[in-house]
């Protein structure tokens, strides 16, 4: 199948290109770059060495034998947009290229406003241009978990019966978003689904949870493939945080009780449930919604497991609880449905001592690249601004100090 | 009280920001008069003759006695709004400054992404704006009835309460909104309700239904405060043009079968309706919503009035039904609950013989204005992008016909 993976040079997006074109799909990548370019704005680096995009698919390349076709531009370019579509007439369009990360969001008005165009205004491109240039085009967005929020009731897979006042509807599931980023995903949905019902598209909205782990069959082949591994308080997912933090002997950052439960998964799995929505695409006109997570966990049961998994590597992990910087219940009902990705044949990758001594084992292996200034939240939901200038890490003694100059 | 009234040069903003001055209040508006160019570019007009704006507050001035500021701008531009709330201190804000037509925002793609990104990029810069500089202000924003669509249940106050397996929770009512105009304003509820529960301002969220009518007290003042009335397919709102076609003898034009059923309300409850909001405001961390209409008819409901009032003034009034532009249902269940504002005191103003007749009579005295190719629809909801290039009229006798030049 061709598959256009938008944001492939990305953390997410990165694996599941590479897994695909290892099965044997006919892969191409479309990045601008910006995820890159927020890192220097924050004054972070993943603590994987991730080398540039032409290098990791020009090593894919010799490695596996297949080629990843690489376009170079930003989906909110109208332009740039249809000419890859035309150019590459994919019969999937898995949708990763977006601004992701909740606090980045919240740092002020300006990163609020930009993530919010920047996340509408790609996805209606894209719309646009699949409508225009290839309507039967599968779209896979990548929606999140947090769309919903923390509901007294069942999270259902986007829609809900309801029952009201003697009548009934089958309504799309009320959206209750913890950030302007997680807003961006709402109104993202509902775009897709207007444009599937005026249009007649097929689209498939992939609400995902948090992501864990970093290694792949496919980057696992040689250092220069490498993925992402983000653990700073922006854009680090939380377990591999931790991870990084017990590696180190740094407590486990905890915010406020961690009664807030979420849904998880492994990296593994998101490729393939990627792969699973491709192969399974959604009907014309129909825009359907999987909950993409395998196991739901509190932050304070995640910290407890990595814990517990580093103490038995001898590692002496403490959970510190730190006032929390968003605004949400830190304790909540939660229980959200996730079975129709089971159904299509996902099996998941539950989290296990394995899973965590493989990332503390990667921390500890690029532990010279750990900034644990990094870890402390600085952006707070509770303020419309918040001061984030990058850290310069400076040695303790100069290089120079006391050489006469 | 301080009010400013953002888009106080529109159709309801005018009215509103007239009302409020004469009511005592101390009003400011804020217009960039991007609505009077949307007209220059679709070449339609108002049938009234509208002054400019300076021109009517200055007359407004001398004749009531009541000054009303003027803050000349764009509300996506944050320096130059924060100017104006830092100047003005407003006690409430009525945000009407969005684009709010919703052929307009279907015409192709780049009036889509306009149409979101210009009404999501105001609310987000009002809602910092007022989290940073007057925090106690009260939001008032003009919503859309539209954004609940017609599901098959009772249609709610903007929230529902929803049993599910054994559980309850008051959630947001879910949205099914019909054009990419009325996603802009779901997305706008969505980071309103959001921006109130984590700095705790305060704000109503008005779902006004399809309003009518253009005499309120003020405008009719004087010619110079006349208001505007829309009658082109793009902005022209349903009662209206049906007035203005059974003026001149032209068949009202009825998309599909006539069965799509809204809530409505006069012009003159829409001044009332904002005005009781102020008066009433939200607490703080509170987002309100209100559905600000006050009887619900079908369109062709709309008509058979329309065509029944014109035949008593022996007008000819004939009905088409034209194939239906717009992806929507013909024939649904409808039963939207609106008593809040009937709450708080709104006596409403309900559809009558002699509202209708006035609107004629306003029509037949500006039939010289009354263009008729604008009645048309041209803006296809199926089509992605619709030509719709400016009507120029021609007499059939040219002026020079004949003449030696």
């Amino acid at each position: 199948m061709k598959i256009g993976v938008l944001g492939g040079d990305g953390y997410c997006g990165w694996a599941t290109a590479l897994y695909l074109s290892a099965k044997g799909h006919d892969v191409a990548v479309v990045d601008n770059f910006v995820r890159r370019q927020w890192d220097h704005e924050l004054g972070v680096q993943t603590l994987t060495p991730i080398r540039p995009l032409a290098e990791r698919l020009r090593v894919w390349h010799e490695l596996s034998g297949r080629a990843v076709e690489l376009f170079v531009g930003d989906v909110t370019d109208y332009d740039f947009l249809s000419s890859f579509v035309t150019g590459f007439e994919p019969e999937s369009v898995i949708h990763f290229a977006e601004q992701r990360s909740a606090p980045y969001s919240m740092i002020d008005r300006k990163h609020a406003v930009s993530t919010q165009v920047n996340n509408v205004v790609g996805t209606l491109n894209l719309l646009f241009a699949l409508r225009e240039l290839q309507p039967d085009c599968h779209l896979v967005k990548l929606g999140t978990m947090g769309e919903y929020g923390t509901p007294n009731i069942d999270i259902e897979e986007g829609y809900i019966r309801i029952e009201h006042n003697g009548r009934m509807d089958v309504l799309p599931f009320p959206k209750q978003p913890g950030s302007f980023y997680h807003l961006s995903k709402v109104h993202d949905s509902h775009n897709m689904m207007f444009a599937c019902k005026i249009w007649g598209l097929r689209a498939t909205d992939l609400n995902q949870g948090v992501v864990y782990g970093t290694v792949t069959d496919e980057v696992a082949f040689d250092e220069a493939l490498i993925n992402r591994f983000d653990y700073d308080e922006v854009f680090g997912t939380v377990l591999n945080r931790f991870c990084v933090q017990a590696a180190i002997g740094h407590p486990l950052t905890v915010y406020g009780q961690g009664g807030q439960t979420r849904g998880f998964l492994d990296i593994r799995d998101t490729v393939r449930c990627v792969e699973l929505a491709c192969m399974n695409p959604a009907s014309r006109g129909e825009c359907r919604v999987f909950n993409q997570f395998t196991e739901q966990f509190s932050v304070l049961q995640v910290a407890q497991l990595v814990q517990a998994a580093g103490r038995k590597l001898g590692l002496p992990v403490e959970i510190d609880h730190l006032s929390d910087p968003r605004v949400e219940s830190e304790d909540h009902y939660y229980n959200a449905k996730h079975s129709k990705l089971i159904d299509l044949g996902l099996k998941p990758h539950y989290l296990s001592d394995s899973l965590l001594d493989s990332l503390m084992n990667i921390a500890i292996r690029y532990r010279e690249r750990i900034d644990t200034s990094l870890f402390a939240p600085q952006v707070n939901w509770r303020n419309s601004s918040n001061e984030r200038r990058p850290q310069i890490r400076v040695p303790e003694t100069p290089l120079f100090a006391g050489r006469d100059t």
